[in-house]
C-alpha cells in the first residue's frame, strides 16, 4: 500500500467499516488480539474511535467518542506544563519556504515529507508555503523578536496543533498518519546547564503522564544518526505494542545552539555579552492514544484509563414493568451525585437489552458499570463492574463515592502493572547476534559505541536501535556485534 | 496594502511592534480611542494579545495571553455546544478538489479564496487538496456514511479548527485574517421544521454568550444576495465597532437540502421512503475577540468580560522593608483562597513599583485588581479596584470572596450596558436616503423588498444591507430608495 502519488488516495469515500454496523451486528464479531495487527483497527471501527474513510488516504476523522479521548489527554497535557510555568501559544500553519530552510540538517530531514501550498485562488505564490511538520521554523524568527535579555529567559512556551508529515509507508489509525494531532513544547534557555534542567522536568513530566495513561515506558537517548534533525541528542520515549514492536511515545530534544544561531536568537547577558539561547523540545502526539488502545484492550475491547476516560462510569437501568419509574429515579440520583463529584458519567436509557448495552460498553472500554434494578432497591445497594477484570461487587448506597473511588484507582493500577507485564515479557537479554534475531521482542544488549558496529546489527536484525536508557548503571556485557567488552548498554526492536 | 501575489508578504519578521517596548517605554504611549483605527492596532501590540510580525502577512501568532482569552471562549462555546447535545468532532483540513466541486454555489463562493496543496516533497499530486475554508465539504460525504435512518438524526456536530482564505483586503487582527481560528456546528436533521427548530436553539445559544462576552448584536436575515454560498438563507449577527462600522460575530444558515442532495446524505424515514436531511449550519470565529477588544476597551487598554477573562483578579502587594513577609503571607492566603474558589488570580511579585504594576494590568485588561499592603494588615482589609470605573472599595478580609463575587457581577453588566449605550447610539432612523448618506453608524430603514432597490441603495450609500432583524414587528415605513411604503425594516451599514 505504500504510494508516492495519490491517485489511489483521493476519490469517493468507500463504506467497508465495521463502523457502520448496528451492535446486534457488531455483536457477531469475535475481536482476537493474539492477530493484533487485524485487532487494531477492528477495535478502533467497533468502538467507533476514529473513522478512516474520509477521502484523502492518512487523514482521519475524529468521532466524537475519540475526539473527547484526545482532548481528556491534551488536559491532562495542559495541567503539566501550565504548572510548571509554560505558556501556551498557536503559530501560524504556514511558513515560508526561505524561513524552513536555514537550519541545513533540519531541511533535510524533513524536505520529502512536506507538503506545499503554492497557489492561493488562481495565483501562483512567488514563495511558496509548507504545512508546518514542526514547528521551529515557525517559532524560531519570532522567538528571536520576543528574547532581549537574560531577564527573558528562560522562555517556556508550547502548543497543541495540527501538524502534517507526508509518509509513504502504510498508514495507521493514530499511528502512523499524514494529518497529525500534535504536542510541542519549545523552550529557550541561558545556557546548556538549564537546558538539561529543562529536560529532566520533561522527564518528571512524562512520567506524570505516563502514570494517567497507565503505560510505563522506555527512556533511552538515541544514536546519533536516528536524532531529530537539528538536535544535539534526542531522548526517545517508547512503549511496546502486543506484537513486540515498539511505538515513540515522545521525544525530547536538546538542540543546544544549533537553532538559535541559524535564526539568531541572542540575548544580552548580566556582563552585558551577546549569546545564543540553548534550546529544548519535547514533542508528543496522538499516537498516545494509538498506544492507549493498543497496550490495554482485549478481546473485549478498548479499556480506557480511568483518569482520561471520555465516560468513566456508565449506568445501566434494570428495567421491569412494575419497578420503572422507581429504578430510573435511583438511576438519576446516582447519576447526578457522581457528576457532582466530578466524574464523567453517562446514564444508557436506550430502549435495549441490559446485556447489549454491557457488550458496548464493554467495547468502548468505560472503566466501571453500575447496574441497578428493582432487587437492588429493595437491597439499597448497586453492582459495580469493573471493565479490566470484570469483577462485580454489590456495594451499599452509603459507600457508593468510597467504592467509585477506590476501584477506578484500582482499575488504573491494574491497567498499568498488565501494562508494565506485557513491556517486561517483551524484554530479553541477548549476548548472542543470531539469537537475537529470533526474538519478537526487544533486545537488551551490550554495543561497543561505534557507529558501524551500531548501523550493522541494524540491518543484521533488521530492527532499530532504541539507544542507550537514560537511568543506565552498572551494566557490563560485550558487543552484540563485534564482542568488545561494554559497559554501554542498548535497547534494540522492531519499530512502527 | 491589497495584494495579489505574496512578493510583499513574506521574508525576514520586522521589529516595529510596541510590543517589544519596555514597560516604562510603553508608559509613555498615550493610547486615544477616538481614533479608534490606530487605537485598535496599538492596544493588541501594548496589551501584547497577538504578534502580527510573524512572516506571512495576515497570519498572526497567539500569545499566551491572547491564546489564554480565545481558549476561554472556546471553553464557554463547549459548554453551550455540549449541553445542547453536539458532539465535538475534528475532520481534516485538506480537502480533493473532486470534494470541494460538488455544490455549485458553494465552489463559486470560494473558489479565490482558497489556498492550493499542489506537492508533497517533491511529488505533484494528481488531484490538488485544498485548506478548508469552511468544513462543509470535509464533512458531507462522511455524513452521507453515518446517517442511515430517522434513527440517526437529528445528527448534531460541531469542531473548533484552524480554517484559512485568503483575503485580498487588508488585514487585521482577529477580524480579517488568513489563517482563522474557527468555530463551526453543522447539524443534520429530518425535516426543515426540526432543521429550523435547530436554528431557534443557535439563537439561544448566542443570547448566552453575547451575555459572557458582555456584547449585545443584531440579528438580521440576510438579503438573498449576500448569504452563504449554497445556502437557502442566512442569519448575520453583528456588533458595532466604535467607528460606527459593524462587525460579524457569528452566522447561521440554513441549508435546506441544497448540500445533502449534492453529497447524498439520505436517511430511511420510518415509512420507508428515501429523503435527504436538511441541515443548518452555526459558524463564529476569532473575530469575537476582536469584538470584546474593540467594543469594550478604553485610553487605558482592554477591558475583559470577567466571565472570560485570562486572568480575572490581580493582587499587587504594596511592600515596606518593615512588613515584608507578613504583606506577602497574607497576599499568598487571598490569592489561594481566591483560587479555592475557582478565581483566576495572578500575585504580581514583579521587582517594580505598584503605579507601573497597575498601568500594566489596566492595559491587559484584568477585570480586578486587590492592593495589599500594612495599613491593610492593620485594617483587616483589602483595597479592590475595578477596571471599567476605576472604582476602589475597601473589603474587610471576612467580605472578600462576597465581595469580589457582587464586583465581578456589576463590572460584567456594566461593560454590557456600555456596548448596549455604544450600539444604540450608533442605531438611527432615517426615511431620506441623502441624509442617510451622512450617517457613520448603522441605518435604520424601509425596504420595499425589491432586489434592485436593495443593490442601488448599497451602491449609492457604499453602505451593506445588514438584513432585516430576526425579532422585526410593528414596523411602518417607506423604502429608503424607490419610497413605497412598506412593513419590511431593515439596518445598513459599512462592514468589516
Amino acid at each position: 500500500m505504500a504510494d508516492n502519488n495519490n491517485a489511489d488516495e483521493t476519490g469517493a469515500a468507500g463504506d467497508e467499516s465495521k463502523q457502520s454496523l448496528d451492535l446486534e451486528s457488531k455483536m457477531k464479531i469475535k475481536l482476537n488480539k493474539d492477530n493484533f495487527n487485524e485487532w487494531y483497527p477492528d477495535v478502533i471501527e467497533l468502538a467507533n474511535l476514529s473513522d478512516k474513510r474520509y477521502p484523502v488516504k492518512g487523514m482521519n476523522v475524529w468521532t466524537p467518542y475519540g475526539w473527547k479521548l484526545m482532548l481528556n489527554i491534551d488536559t491532562a497535557i495542559r495541567h503539566e506544563l501550565d504548572s510548571t510555568g509554560h505558556g501556551e501559544v498557536c503559530f501560524p500553519l504556514l511558513i515560508p519556504k526561505t524561513e524552513f530552510a536555514k537550519e541545513a540538517e533540519h531541511i533535510k530531514g524533513f524536505d520529502d515529507q512536506v507538503y506545499w501550498v503554492t497557489r492561493s485562488g488562481a495565483t501562483e505564490l512567488d514563495i511558496p508555503l509548507l504545512l508546518r511538520p514542526t514547528s521551529e521554523t515557525a517559532m524560531y524568527p519570532i522567538f528571536a523578536l520576543w528574547i532581549r535579555s537574560h531577564s527573558d529567559l528562560p522562555l517556556k512556551t508550547y502548543q497543541i496543533v495540527n501538524t502534517f508529515r507526508y509518509e509513504t509507508k502504510q498508514t495507521r489509525s493514530f499511528i502512523r498518519i499524514r494529518e497529525i494531532h500534535f504536542f510541542e513544547a519549545h523552550t529557550c534557555h541561558s545556557d546548556f546547564e538549564d537546558a538539561e534542567a529543562q529536560i529532566q522536568e520533561d522527564l518528571e513530566i512524562m512520567r506524570n503522564l505516563g502514570k494517567k495513561l497507565c503505560l510505563p515506558y522506555l527512556a533511552t537517548r538515541r544514536p546519533d544518526w536516528d536524532k531529530f534533525a537539528g538536535a544535539f541528542y534526542t531522548i526517545g520515549i517508547d512503549c511496546v505494542m502486543p506484537n513486540g514492536r515498539v511505538l515513540q511515545l515522545a521525544s525530547i530534544h536538546q538542540y543546544k545552539e544549533n537553532f538559535s544561531s541559524a535564526y539568531g536568537i541572542e540575548f544580552e547577558d548580566a556582563d552585558g555579552s551577546k549569546k545564543y539561547v540553548h534550546q529544548t523540545t519535547y514533542g508528543m502526539s496522538e499516537r498516545l492514544v494509538g498506544a492507549v488502545v493498543g497496550v490495554h484492550g482485549d478481546n473485549q475491547g478498548l479499556k480506557q484509563p480511568p483518569e482520561i476516560a471520555p465516560i468513566q462510569i456508565v449506568i445501566v437501568p434494570i428495567l421491569t414493568k412494575t419497578a420503572r419509574t422507581e429504578v430510573l429515579d435511583k438511576c438519576n440520583e446516582v447519576l447526578k451525585s457522581l457528576q457532582e463529584h466530578g466524574y464523567s458519567v453517562h446514564l444508557d436509557l436506550r430502549d435495549i437489552r441490559p446485556g447489549n448495552k454491557y457488550y458496548d460498553w464493554e467495547l468502548k472500554g468505560v472503566p466501571l458499570r453500575i447496574e441497578l434494578g428493582p432487587r437492588d432497591l429493595k437491597n439499597q445497594s448497586i453492582v459495580l463492574v469493573r471493565r479490566d477484570t470484570g469483577g462485580k461487587e454489590t456495594l451499599a448506597w452509603n459507600d457508593l463515592l468510597d467504592g467509585v473511588d477506590k476501584t477506578l484507582k484500582s482499575v488504573a493500577e491494574s491497567l498499568y502493572t498488565g501494562a508494565q507485564q506485557l513491556m517486561d515479557k517483551f524484554i530479553k537479554r541477548f549476548d548472542d547476534l543470531q539469537e537475537a534475531a529470533s526474538w519478537t521482542g526487544i533486545i537488551h544488549a551490550g554495543w561497543c559505541g561505534d557507529q558501524d558496529c551500531g548501523l550493522e546489527m541494524e540491518e543484521y536484525l533488521d530492527r532499530n536501535i532504541l539507544g542507550v536508557p537514560i537511568d543506565s548503571k552498572d551494566f557490563s556485557g560485550s558487543c552484540l556485534q563485534c564482542g568488545k567488552p561494554t559497559n554501554l548498554e542498548i535497547y534494540i526492536a522492531k519499530t512502527y
